[in-house]
């Protein structure tokens, strides 16, 4: 049985009219970048803890001798508008686990306020581009998805899937009555991308009609692809680690 | 643990002495596609959509920028005969959950009426045969089976099972004491295949004495064979992908 | 959640100081064929079914059109001496089905009247051996393991693990408080092996003193020894099939 | 789901600020040996033994006839100061039987008296080193690591992850308000490593101000070692089995 263990981190008036924001681990790390940004932008200020039996059965190392749990957090924000961010170091190992936690997390949303849904995430394309990557949209309805056209989104045309919270997020709000939206940045996927969280953030603050500081992001973006030039030159760090997670700028 | 989620989309009126027809994806897409070919002919009316925590954790992405949810779903139908059909994009991943969605949906079955079960599905062969492609029969007990053969099937002579929902929910009807039997056409296997379901159908349309019309699956099926020559000719896309999904003609 | 199925197929009396024997499927389908022949010597009665959500998601087909559910099976035996006989088709999927299974048939023995447990496996050996297949014993305690040296068993030398029922099943009736033992047969392991089933049920009739009619199982063995030498002559068919499921003759 | 089944070996009285020490099966079995020492050492008495449906569904055998059942056991000890230590022959196969054991053996480690958790393991290096083998401290704190640099442990740079109940126990220890710190000691990784151990034991002993005796270990390393120059030597039996359990000597 999927255990879910919630450590509530401080109490909470639920915001009125806010937008439910998901940004957890996956390709490229961009919703996760995303979200991060977010919550250092605003002033996101911690709620509660998600714990989960079907996260990775770990925890992490940190250089100063001290250690991370595998968790999911809940930050809210008031200003610029009311939003209530998602992020965390990992998602579910399990579908089981997936399902359970994305559903939790809807309803935990709806209580802290939300009455609409945004996740934000990569969509991997293997390679350096030539070319400006696009951003995607996919929502609970296609009219909702449309709205979104006049912020430069496309619509997918592979047939494909959104796996995870990104995907089981909009699911479960919809099956709770509250419309929900998937932007999803083109990435190389192989490597932590705040440039795709810069594009995703930058359709998201069209959409919800908020200004923001990427300066931060840019920096970083800029530091990625100066690393990013000298893979096109060696080839040699082409197989760099998946899991590369020095986050720690966005901590 | 499984967690079903129950989504009532109409209230019903409980069927007479209704036929239960389980039309889940499976190799070659038979049952999915019979079942939908049912529903569409008969004007089935959607009265459930089940969601489970053991599906895939994703959603679909539709052209139009709307999602799909991974579910099963009931239908009712009135004329020629009662039946309730169950058809969906998606099976269960475990063994837990096949047993515990193939449970459920013989229970929701026998509450919407159902005294009989048909499950349909396919059985690969492999390879583009040269003769007619047969429909086996195997049923809960041995004289059922038997009473089918005037309807021109066979009985499998390989020791084979019957995986997932088309077997389970042979089992569980028997253990609710009614009586089921599972329809299974040959086909390829590597692409949805409405050959097979026009085959399989028509074994069912003569044991339940229905007559339907099969226009719709014979210029879908002449649209697969043309594909299939071409394959035989070029033999290079005979690896494409397995999970070819394009059933929106069936919709 | 493992979830388990109990089927009463007949109301009984339970035994006294009865000899629970477990005859679930594994390597060379010892114990399946052991339990089987038992079950056929001495007019075992079945009184129970037990289904669970983790056995093969699946139905198998018989070759007269019926299907026969994966389930383990309980028997009753009076004569000569009462025996609780455990058998079926399958053992679970996964370490917790296997742990709840294992559990519930010694509650389930016990509550019929067991008051000590065996259960029966092969050992494989990998290879046609030149000499006698030994038996090996392991119980609950080194006391009575020690007292089943005179039937000709032999205690196994390599620091290995019982896997499954035959495994589990000690440790669950210990915890019970009742004593168990396992006998093991070596067994080339890839094909059904009557002969070591017969070596497993030789010791097994001196233990607890009672005499039995091997003569279809010698039968059988007679059988497989023609089809081994002739697997040794051609080397051939060295790579049958593992799951070879017929035994139709032990029904 | 995952069940845990407690078996009490004998009724306790709660120690007094007591530190819990877990040592189960890992990389190098550091921490299991190191916590057998201090249990043979320091007379342990156990007071329970732990089952659970998600360890590996066997018994092992012993030469003497018995078995050997997969669990997790709990001593105490009062002497030079109160310990709970935690042993046993496997740790759970899944993500949530990791997380469940770890949590209930913390809870069960406060209701035996403890106010601090130890967790003792190895981090394998994967060759003969030239040198001495360092071990790492990881805390709940970086106050508490920092702390320990005095008795000659250091930070790790590798921002990686400690596995399984070793990582798990700081974590839930930290959610019960307690502190936790875990030694890793560096080991080869491939054979049972006494002298990662005494590396760690010797660290632990420093921390908790307490004086014992490595007599017993360090024999048994000088065993281990004289194998290892064969290896060296050999290169034959470089790829020993992994699973090399032979820890009669600790028993």
């Amino acid at each position: 049985m999927i255990n879910l263990f919630e450590k509530k981190i401080k109490e909470y008036e639920p915001l009125k009219d806010a937008i439910l924001i998901e940004g957890l681990p996956g390709i490229g790390h961009v919703g996760r970048i995303a979200a991060e940004h977010l919550i250092s932008e605003f002033n996101g200020e911690k709620v509660m803890e998600i714990y989960c039996n079907d996260f990775p059965p770990q925890v992490n190392v940190n250089s100063d001798g001290s250690v991370e749990f595998m968790n999911n957090e809940i930050y809210l924000i008031k200003e610029p508008i009311p939003m209530i961010v998602i992020s965390g170091n990992t998602q579910s190992l399990s579908p089981a686990g997936q399902y359970e936690v994305s559903k939790r997390l809807i309803e935990l949303g709806i209580e802290y306020g939300a009455t609409k849904t945004y996740t934000l995430g990569g969509l991997g394309v293997g390679q350096i581009p030539n070319q400006d990557l696009k951003v995607y949209v996919a929502s609970t309805s296609s009219e909702i998805a449309e709205q979104h056209k006049e912020y430069g989104v496309e619509f997918r045309e592979d047939n494909g899937s959104i796996l995870g919270a990104a995907g089981l997020m909009l699911m479960f709000s919809k099956l709770n009555d509250i419309e929900a939206t998937c932007l999803m940045a083109e990435t190389i996927g192989y490597v932590v991308d705040p440039k795709a969280a810069t594009n995703v953030l930058n359709v998201l603050s069209k959409a919800l009609n908020f200004e923001m500081d990427f300066t931060k992001l840019e920096q970083r973006a800029a530091e990625v692809e100066k690393l990013l030039e000298k893979v096109q030159l060696t080839q040699e760090e082409a197989e760099m680690p998946e899991d590369n997670d020095d986050l720690s700028y966005f901590g």
